[in-house]
């Protein structure tokens, strides 16, 4: 079964329905929303199709954008990855992978299971020829024109070598240049402090690396940056291990959240806090939307052969709508080709790099 | 020369004037504003005793409160800590570690270079038996009722092993209950999800070494905590890592800054918008004050003999005054001396534990 004729000369996104904490009805009222806002995107459904038909239906999805491919099963947020590795044969977890490895499809979105989902792509799509740990790179809210910083891993792996540091800026690099358009953009390695003498011992490595390969790979190296420069100016894209950025990024969200809470308690609190806040909901709302997760929903997945964009679990159809339009950016600006072209031209130079640097001691 | 009769019965802090970076004017304001507060504090105040002095006369600090110890040397933020540590004799930075060495003040109190404070604080009081790496706590705005929750380490060390991880919460435990008055805290330890599985090497054998003293040493551990739950209510104590420790709370504080900003020109964009900001100036002190990083300032020095308080290179008048009363609330519960006696008594057991766990490969 290959794509309907209409799909033609579309960006063709594969999308797994099934998965996400509100169950497939958002999923598919963010397609709705991103095919009438975009007439350039087909999808490729996967899930229970007779249950996906009626809500296609009832959203109103526009004729022929979608063709569909019926999964029987679901990758759960309690199933552990290695389970789904070797059982997830018939879940739409799968199926929306395998439609990106068949080429049927320019980029695939999952709301579902992290873990999962990163074990299922790393076996089926496979890492890119030069990269040794595949990364999750994020948008986080920041200073910077662009409003967004890129920041990876955030989760792929708990460990980073300093040539695995060197990957991520690299990809980071590239990400931000067809992402979000910065044709040099300055890439920052997340240290405890901005010193050259500071850190772990492959921070040191990492940082020598990563300098030897700015002028080649057009970026601008600047260095160690630390957690507050994460949401600030200093770098457009903030490279560490996976562990450490998945750390910084559910601490910034759950000071984000109090913060929140707090504000709506503050403007609770009494009879004219109340009449103030009716009277600020205009402010607060342009502040709201300016730091809104959901208009950067999407974790990619880097290093892979083929764009893979976790969407949050949570997400409504503003947020499943965001993640389908970052995966239809990176499909139209040659994303995946691109990165794996320059992965290619530089791995075997880091590899000369690393060798000679352990033979010299540096 | 010893503390004047004046100061019999108090307890005594010693404070560095010098190395903020708003210099001693502000420190001597603090103390001015504590010394009023409360009766019971006498202090031991270390930098240029000319200069000193007609700070303390300029801020009306009352009479017999303050005693000086002349130094004529500063430690600079630029300072290496190796640097100070070798030549650092005369500065007021050494000299205000001295007076709690030689046991003439009861807790320490700085503003300056934290990497030269720690280096000092372990060459002149030198690590408690039984710990190996000591740790810096802070305290952390969250949604418990005590409105603040502990995290350590925070940045004395890049490093921290299973039995580090184990002696900080033990550490952290006995913080929490000595100056939050927590008879039994919970215990966290920071980590990428919370299913037993998941994490780095040591993260699982910290896990059970901590499990297996939680009723010993009086504490719950509620298990492997996530980074959203820092600012959360799960724990109380968050333990980890002194860098990820580091990169979590500078991530939440650009994060907090980064929305304190925006909030403000969200409220600076219109005339509504300013007139909005007028009725909400109420509300949004409210939330200021819950949340205000000088209400906590102060990172304890943990796992040495003695207790020093390191307050923020940026601290106005109330942020010191924020430390020094921290430093009183240690003295006055006897905290150094339950600490050691915690530390002491578990040591060995946790050598046995450690030993045991190596030889059956667990």
């Amino acid at each position: 079964m290959t794509a309907q004729p209409e799909q033609t000369g579309k960006i063709i996104i594969s999308v797994d329905a099934m998965g996400g904490d509100a169950g497939p009805g958002v999923v598919i009222a963010g397609i709705a929303k991103s095919a009438r806002k975009n007439p350039d995107i087909g999808f490729i459904l996967h899930g229970p199709e007779d249950e996906l038909r009626k809500l296609v239906a009832k959203r109103r999805v526009p004729e022929g954008r979608v063709v569909f491919r019926d999964c029987p099963d679901v990758v759960t947020m309690e199933d552990k990855p290695s389970h789904v590795v070797r059982n997830g044969k018939n879940t739409s977890m799968w199926s929306a992978l395998e439609s990106v490895r068949k080429g049927e499809a320019h980029g695939a979105v999952s709301c579902g299971n992290t873990g999962a989902l990163m074990a299922l792509s790393m076996m089926r799509l496979r890492k890119l020829p030069g990269v040794n740990r595949p990364a999750i790179a994020i948008l986080w809210p920041s200073r910077n024109p662009q409003g967004f910083n890129v920041m990876l891993d955030v989760g792929a792996d708990v460990r980073a070598d300093a040539k695995d540091l060197l990957q991520f800026a690299l990809m980071g690099a590239s990400y931000a240049r067809n992402g979000m358009a910065l044709t040099r953009p300055r890439i920052g390695l997340l240290n405890v402090g901005t010193e050259e003498h500071k850190g772990r011992a492959e921070l040191k490595e990492a940082h020598a690396l990563i300098s030897d390969f700015a002028e080649q790979a057009n970026f601008d190296f600047v260095g160690f940056v630390e957690g507050s420069d994460i949401p600030g100016d200093k770098a457009d894209v903030i490279v560490t291990d996976g562990f450490t950025g998945n750390v910084a990024i559910k601490t910034g969200e759950g000071t984000a959240k109090l913060i929140g809470d707090l504000l709506r308690e503050a403007f609770s609190y009494s009879p004219l806090s109340r009449l103030a806040s009716v009277l600020a909901i205009t402010s607060l709302q342009r502040l709201k939307k300016r730091i809104d997760p959901r208009r950067v929903n999407g974790g990619v997945f880097l290093g892979l052969n083929g764009t893979v964009i976790k969407s949050h679990g949570g997400a409504d159809a503003t947020g499943v709508s965001a993640a389908i339009k970052l995966a239809f950016t990176l499909a139209q600006s040659g994303f995946a080709e691109k990165l794996a072209a320059r992965v290619a031209s530089t791995a075997d130079l880091a590899q000369d790099v690393a060798q000679s640097a352990s033979q010299t001691g540096k």
